[in-house]
């Protein structure tokens, strides 16, 4: 995964243009994603699909054509959308386009004007104080043009048609936590998905952020109905603990799973509550959608120096920590495709287990032993209307015992999955 | 408010009688007060409005013609609704019909004996402890006869129909925390209501206890409806501590109103559970009516020691202590003004507040503006089903902060406000 | 109760067989117990009722003709269900039908066989490590044949229709604690309901465990609906503290009655969530019945090392433990009895209490009186829908207080029981 980081480190991406529909190419030499084009200017939600930015190049030069900063170096230091520019400028003009970070002047800030038009640059705060020269020549090679929004999505079909949405955003440029570490994971974790016979159904979205998602939600009401589970992934590459963010909701099925698969790992982790803020889950969870979807992350968005900055790259995300994150989600998506409701066969009274090979053939020994708890446990509380998952709440052992329990009922023919109440959408 | 709390000090008031009615006339000195009177021997609801009781005098004198108690002194000396009795009675006699503080000396008790006919006098216990005549003379001119049980009411039309109840005893004689406190300090709330244009409709009270809220509960079953908020206003005047006692609901928009404006003021407070003891509330929040009416007080009934004892004096309350009462409830009328149920016009997605003008131009500064996020929360969570206030609570913001960032998505038609469910009877 | 135990004690009971019955045929001679068989081979639920087993004697003998473990000595050397034998054997061959406890190597465990074919000896750890011969000559005299399960079965009829179940299992051998404690007290409890007018009716099961509640529920299920409370026996003559462990409801009246109970006793005790492992609980908690039982105890099954083996003996369970049990169950009784639903008759406001002499006279001096107070609770939350249990939770006043405030109040016809809502079953 740190590989196709590298890989896709240099594009300068955006939420249109170049820079993002070679990122999904790169991405469909992993997985058969399809590609999707959505014309500027069509409605979607609220908003409108803006003009394509393509951008070539950006400097400062001194006028002596002394290359002072260059988007060739650093493709952050061109404001993400800037309108073209070709001009002199005072360096008091100029510092009204100049963004840096006084309290880490060795940083470029990451900076975007999707909406409105103006061009800006983003140096380190180090260089502009080393800026003294009365004029500047500065300029941008950007275009902005009706074009269309890119984005990939791979369905891969499980048994049933609910399903699991996974989504990431990759409209970031040259940032690797923020952006390419959701990338590298998701794809792996479609990879791991697509070699398997699995019961869900799982949609994997990569998008711009924000416009990105409404688009998506706008020209796809029709499926919503089947998302059952939602993940946002994001800031998986850092050395941090993970962080869950709650769906609005904040006891979906996948608020719940999360923190189970969590919580019985060893590592710290935290659960954050929902709040509107942070990435596309404030999309899928705004009113007249709400989905159950939660935000999986290590450190969060603000919470860390290198945020978008220069300083969020390849050094920033570890292989062991991209792999780390993958485990999780592959744990998580273990509890999903396991976690179903069952109603007992008979559904009355304590099977005997005896005549079936599932008891002690002498008892009294050890009491308590954990498997013979959890089938007691799946027993007693199938009657329709708990998953396993509730089951592994209530009785407090671990998911995986008790849907391994499940299954010699299953096999034994006591227990029979059923359909669980639609969830309130 | 403490100078009219002096003037309203020396009235004799009862369940009826002159006292009360002289008061409700000096409170129409300063609002529009509608003075109602109900003819004794009506039946309310389980009982009957009494017999009128008005006192002239009392005294106990010794023989020789030494006046020892007079209600001319404090009208505390004669327990309220004594009947009327002139006779000579020796000591022993009249042992049965004196009350005294033993535990404080100093202090003459308030006693009332409503509904028995008895006669009593309420005096310190060292004025009884120095009284060694054999003999005394008591004399108490009083009369109760066929009359009315007078209150005072006040309707303050707002843009909609739903009432907030304001209601306060003044049945209480020369007693200023219990009683003048909350007589003056709802007259300020008044007046403060009165030159603004409310959305919500207010109805003040100005009742003697138990009986007089039962009358005007038995009288007005139509008007019960409207009511979505309710306060009984008593003990405003002392230095303690705000509490609030909840209604019997428990979970009211006004338990949880106070709640709010409370904890956000740096003072210290306590939220008391409801209780079918106190003051008016335990009759709004009889079975059968359970209106959402909780009881804000400084110090509770009972819990300081001028309680219902002639120490409880204008000197006891303080015009801060009232001041800052009527700026809390000001705050709280402040609230319930705001607490509107949205819902977003659109209804879906997350709006574009950038060509609204209602984000930063350039994205990634300061994350977590704080009317930015409360802009953010009022537009996730108004799905016509949550209140400002939920959405303060949920976000953890300001319930003003988050009222102004409803009025720029209001402006912005981001919103409109919806009829919430009605509140459950 | 401890002498009956001690009576008890000799006989050894299985499932089913001779000893079972005699138990059963003592307890008749305390109380009027009604007896059942269920003949071998019918189906119940899931299972059969097995075949009666009856046992004469049981030993291992040196080739020699010296006693080593005998039947006759302790009837728990003989594993329970055992099959018949008569062979000589290695020392190695008998091993894998030897049971004993090395880590408390002076105490015989108890070990059942019920359903398989199987033939065993329990003896101490140090008589099996003292025995080095080659070999020995085993028998047990027992048969296994067509025959019954036995139970015993009492109804109290109280004036409605309602039931409390008390369920205690009988078919341990000599096990004191776990068995006898739970039959004697029951019985006592018997006694003391017989004796008295209740309201509520009392079904007493005396039963073997797992298939003796199966075989009752399947053969009753037109009963079932009238179970309104049960509790499970057992384990209530050591000097532990009290365990209580809640019905699957977890929220059932009879779980928040024996809570009520135990909090207002000054001595520990604690409150065990339910779980499918333990007694007939398990049964009566399976999904399709889910009837509200819970399990009473002092030291709970697998806590106590004499649990299970020949130290759970007469000298374990004291009179003073077994009558403390008693006393609480009584208690808890005597809850269930009083705890009636009552609404208001008139249903508005608070009523006036004085001309009913339910109110002090003269008002003021002690302000929180108990007995007042708690009327005031019951008048106030008397609305149809909250027992006398709900009132007692919310005032944190005694039920008993509250009850007899209730009994007042129902006196003077200020309230009238009403039918609660039917528990969901």
């Amino acid at each position: 995964m740190h590989d196709f980081a590298r890989e896709l480190f240099p594009l300068c991406r955006s939420i249109t243009g170049a820079g993002l529909r070679q990122t999904l190419q790169l991405i469909r030499g992993h997985v058969p994603l399809a590609l999707h084009e959505v014309a500027s200017g069509t409605s979607v939600l609220d908003w409108q699909i803006p003009a394509e930015w393509n951008v070539e190049g950006g400097r400062i030069e001194t006028l002596s054509g002394h290359v002072v900063v260059d988007f060739a170096d650093c493709n952050l230091h061109v404001v993400n959308y800037s309108c073209s520019v070709d001009a002199i400028v005072s360096r008091e003009e100029l510092s009204a386009h100049v963004h840096t970070l006084p309290g880490q002047p060795d940083l470029v800030p990451y900076r975007t004007a999707y909406y409105g038009q103006q061009w800006g640059f983003c140096l380190s705060d180090r260089v502009w104080e080393s800026m003294h020269d009365a004029q500047y020549r500065v300029r941008i090679d950007s275009t902005l043009a009706p074009g269309s929004l890119s984005y990939g999505e791979l369905t891969i079909a499980g048994r049933e048609p609910r399903e699991v949405l996974i989504s990431v955003h990759c409209c970031h440029p040259s940032l690797a936590n923020d952006n390419l570490s959701g990338i590298t994971v998701a794809t792996e974790l479609a990879r791991h998905l697509l070699g398997r016979d699995n019961r869900l159904s799982y949609r994997f979205l990569f998008i711009p952020a924000t416009i990105g998602s409404i688009a998506w939600l706008a020209l796809h009401e029709d499926l919503l109905p089947r998302i059952e589970h939602g993940l946002v992934l994001t800031c998986v590459g850092d050395a941090g603990p993970f962080h869950y963010k709650q769906s609005r909701r904040g006891d979906a099925a996948i608020d719940r799973v999360v923190a189970h698969v969590l919580a019985r790992r060893s590592s710290p982790h935290k659960i954050l509550p929902f709040s509107p803020y942070g990435y596309d889950e404030r999309q899928y969870c705004s009113p007249g959608y709400d989905l159950p979807v939660g935000c999986f992350m290590r450190s969060p968005n603000g919470t860390f120096r290198q945020y978008h900055t220069s300083a969020d790259n390849l050094d920033f995300i570890t292989p062991a920590a991209l792999e780390r994150s993958l485990d999780v989600l592959v744990e998580v998506v273990g509890v999903l495709e396991r976690n179903i409701v069952y109603a007992r066969v008979d559904g009355r009274g304590e099977p005997q287990l005896g005549r079936r090979g599932l008891y002690r053939a002498v008892s009294g020994q050890r009491e308590h032993e954990d498997a013979q708890m959890a089938l007691l446990w799946v027993l007693n509380q199938s009657d329709g209307g708990r998953s396993l998952l509730d089951i592994a709440e209530r009785s407090g052992i671990d998911f995986d015992r008790i849907a391994d329990a499940a299954e010699l009922a299953l096999t034994a023919d006591l227990i029979r999955p059923v359909e669980p109440k639609p969830s309130p959408a």
